[in-house]
């Protein structure tokens, strides 16, 4: 999180440079901070890919396209194109063929003098985890990693990071014996989007809050991240991960780590994470028992989105007949500190829902049942919501009288939202990681030690499941999940905020709020 | 406070009913009332004035007119009035004439045969204070207070109680020999107004408020109550009051004691006024060297208001030349109380002033010096903001980072606005007042202790002000009092909210709410 880091000139080397993610993501975020005037023009990028493309067939056939179908800034390429494009080279190489590798050094080498970038490197590992070993044995051994007097090397991969503790350790090894540990940056693109990132403001830069967030004032806290597609064009890898490894593993716990760690004692990387890690050391383990009560997992079968009819998981290309991955997880966890003991988080994520949404509510404790007001309507607990996606914003919801004659209470929110009514042109979340990464700032990638103990706590559930037998499909595409989904949270006297009943919740008053860039709030007098 | 009581049938007379008063508040509110559907069919109205009216006349040239210049509904009128009209009675009498309210007697002894309302009476004194104590003596004499086996009699008076002490005592005494404490409504209108009812529903109907309103989280409490128009037609009432006794010693201190008091044991009258006169009983007196060090007194010279030349206090219609009025007070109070203790309360009020706003501002203590979002932008306290007019509402202000690939941390506003963006038609204050009145309901009347405590908190600063010589006019119209009302809160390293900073606190972000009545704010999805 902290300021100071500065972008040096650096090479920007991307292996698996022609795949869906560089296509996707990579280009379009480079290319929007470089649009923006962030990137520093001494940062050159190298794509590296198996296919034999030539220069101009790379800049014109391949990222060109990719930013027109995907930049947020596509409206300026006419202007900004070119001068992008002149950062970006390509290289064709199997990256299984150790011999070819020295070209590449050589490559790169050049490249380094053009650009006067005096060996600092940043080296993306958009590839399956299978070939994170082969790549960073050869950049090793074949004198990548060599440091100049005050250059830099990085290394960032995506995840999964592992299928489970075993394989995560074993990935990890691999990049740990090229790289420490300060230089690999793994990517949890949950941690680049913006209401994430001011999570950690809203709680440690405000007075307002810090005194009642904790298990005496907070009665429990939700997280939901709902999409509405299905499986898509991932199914092999999908049908191996189900939302538990795609999901919960890594976004969810994390977005649970922000909200429950300790103020750390800086903003820097080190600091932060060690926090976290405290997070995922006091998550209370699941006994198989609990794994029965506290979590429910379910796959959506034919149903309709939007009013549409869409098929079941089953019938998905690519999506074994009777496959048993979980395409919904509804799970009950504590955190065992001082600060959070006695208070569930409720997490909710899963595909083929009826909405597509991540938000974070944490719900106050109601009003002692002896006070007065409650005659006077149904007094709702006080609730800060904050809205991910698409809506980027917060809201409280209090309670306060209707106006009129009468005293009628009401619930009312007091609401900020960064993009309702206007649009979002906020930068994307790889935009941020991978200006961070550049700037050498690991404060929004994910540590070894809280990847670690995020395995530790979902294996058992994984090696749980594996033993014992589901009935699906157990829910219809467009609803929120098997009705187990719901027993999960009623059965404690609580419920889903996007539940029927949620949407009940605001009551006859309600605001639309348009977020006016660059105006002034003057006095209302 | 409490729900529960039913308008009965009553005779509503209003002593003084051609007098201004009656003219643009209270046959506006009462036909408001009725033209909603809340006054009850048998509840008739009676005007007593010493002007010579009979009643067509009265109906149609002083009923009429005065709803069609001062009804918020008087676009009902064609459709409402003659229905309303046929309530309402006149009855010409001098007030000091003994001998013809015999008259009077059997006037309404009539009227509450013909409208079935066995002996139900409410008294309104629109008067002047001195004539009081004639007129309830009367009543008295003549036997208009005796009661029938189930009938009740209220009086409600006016604002001024009492020019001090001594003389509030003195009219105190006049009515309660004809009225016992609890008949007497005692009206201070602001307590009618939306957002004040509010302060005690946003403070025990919401968790998350009472945790932090206390002298742990509050850094101070500022109350501004501003007026653009100078004193009008009211310059032989207002030349003796001031801003002392036309606003302090009421409605601000009022304000101060919703804000300040303890949570009720119920919602009754009597509960709620024990807890406010404990705030009035725990206000730090003022010693003659704390008047000189504390509140600023002013009185505005000519100037300009939204860009128009006014005259000076002292050159109004019926000011002396020489007239000594403060038109403007600012003052730092404490509360004495455990919850309280330390925490400055600034007010400010007065005439001639840039804005007409009535606002409560809440702010919370700084973050600790030690933290670390500081270096990224000026860290602004957090507010509560309570709107009580021209706009109704509350917002929080808190800090948050602004969107994009920095850390930049920029204040947002969590707002709720009842009435932004669309006007506002929410009842007026004498509307909830009289209809209060009616059904018996006096939580939002003054009770005669916290009268005594204020007048007891009031007379020794009154009193050392007239041994202090003053230099008026010491600020112009149009500007927010004299310059040491600035020096009163900055020498504590605070600042008034609406000073030229307050401008700039809001930031690039900020919104427009429209308030939307009836619909439904559902699933951001």
């Amino acid at each position: 999180m902290a300021e100071g880091h500065h972008i040096e000139s650096a090479l920007f080397v991307i292996f698996g440079a022609t795949g869906d993610l560089a296509r996707r993501k990579l280009f379009p975020a480079l290319y929007n901070l470089s649009a923006e005037g962030i990137l520093p023009s001494g940062v050159a990028i190298v794509g590296v890919g198996r296919r034999p493309f030539d220069l101009a067939y790379f800049r014109e056939k391949f990222i060109l396209p990719a930013l027109l179908d995907n930049s947020r800034l596509a409206g300026n390429l006419l202007h900004n194109f070119s001068s992008f494009a002149q950062r970006c080279y390509y290289f064709s190489l199997d990256l299984r063929d150790s011999s070819r590798y020295r070209e590449l050094k050589n490559f790169l080498d050049q490249l380094d003098w053009e650009w006067g970038v005096q060996g600092n490197r940043v080296f993306y590992l958009a590839l399956a985890p299978e070939l994170f070993g082969p790549v960073v044995a050869n950049l090793k051994e074949q004198g990548f990693l060599d440091k100049g007097p005050r250059s830099w090397k990085r290394v960032l991969v995506e995840k999964p990071f592992g299928w489970d503790l075993d394989s995560a350790r074993a990935l990890n090894r691999e990049l740990t014996q090229a790289f420490p540990e300060e230089d690999i940056y793994r990517i949890d693109h949950y941690l680049g989007k913006e209401m994430i990132q001011n999570i950690m403001v809203i709680r440690f830069a405000n007075a307002f809050f810090e005194p009642v967030w904790n298990n005496k004032y907070i009665d429990h806290i939700q997280i939901t991240s709902s999409e509405k597609i299905g499986v898509g064009e991932r199914a092999a890898y999908y049908d191996r991960a189900g939302a538990l490894r795609d999901m919960l593993q890594n976004h969810m716990l994390q977005l649970v780590a922000l909200i429950a760690m300790e103020p750390p004692v800086g903003l820097d990387a080190q600091a932060i994470r060690l926090e976290k890690a405290k997070v995922f050391r006091s998550l209370q383990p699941f006994t198989r028992e609990r794994i029965l009560q506290d979590i429910v997992r379910g796959q959506y079968g034919p149903g309709y989105i939007d009013g549409e009819p869409v098929p079941g998981y089953r019938e998905e290309a690519g999506i074994p007949a009777d496959s048993v991955t979980e395409t919904f997880l509804a799970v009950k966890l504590f955190v065992n500190t001082f600060r959070w003991a006695g208070v569930p988080f409720y997490l909710r994520t899963g595909k083929r829902l009826p909405a597509k949404v991540t938000e974070i509510i944490i719900q106050f404790k109601p009003l002692p049942e002896i006070l007065y007001f409650k005659e006077y309507g149904e007094l709702l607990p006080n609730v800060l919501v904050i809205r991910v996606q698409p809506l980027e914003g917060i809201f409280v919801q209090l309670n306060a009288k209707r106006p009129g004659t009468n005293n009628y209470i009401v619930p009312i929110r007091l609401d900020f939202c960064q993009n309702c009514g206007v649009g979002t042109n906020s930068p994307e979340a790889y935009e941020r990681l991978l200006y961070d990464a550049l700037r050498g700032d690991a404060t929004l990638f994910t540590g070894w030690e809280e990847v670690e103990y995020a395995w530790k706590f979902v294996d058992p559930i994984a090696q749980a499941w594996a033993t014992i037998p589901v009935h699906f499909p157990n829910y219809a595409a467009g609803e929120w999940g098997p009705p187990e989904a719901r027993v999960l949270i009623e059965r404690d006297g609580r419920r889903w905020w996007e539940s029927p009943a949620y949407m009940m919740y605001p009551g006859p008053f309600t605001q639309v709020c348009q977020y006016i860039k660059g105006s002034r709030a003057g006095n209302p007098g």
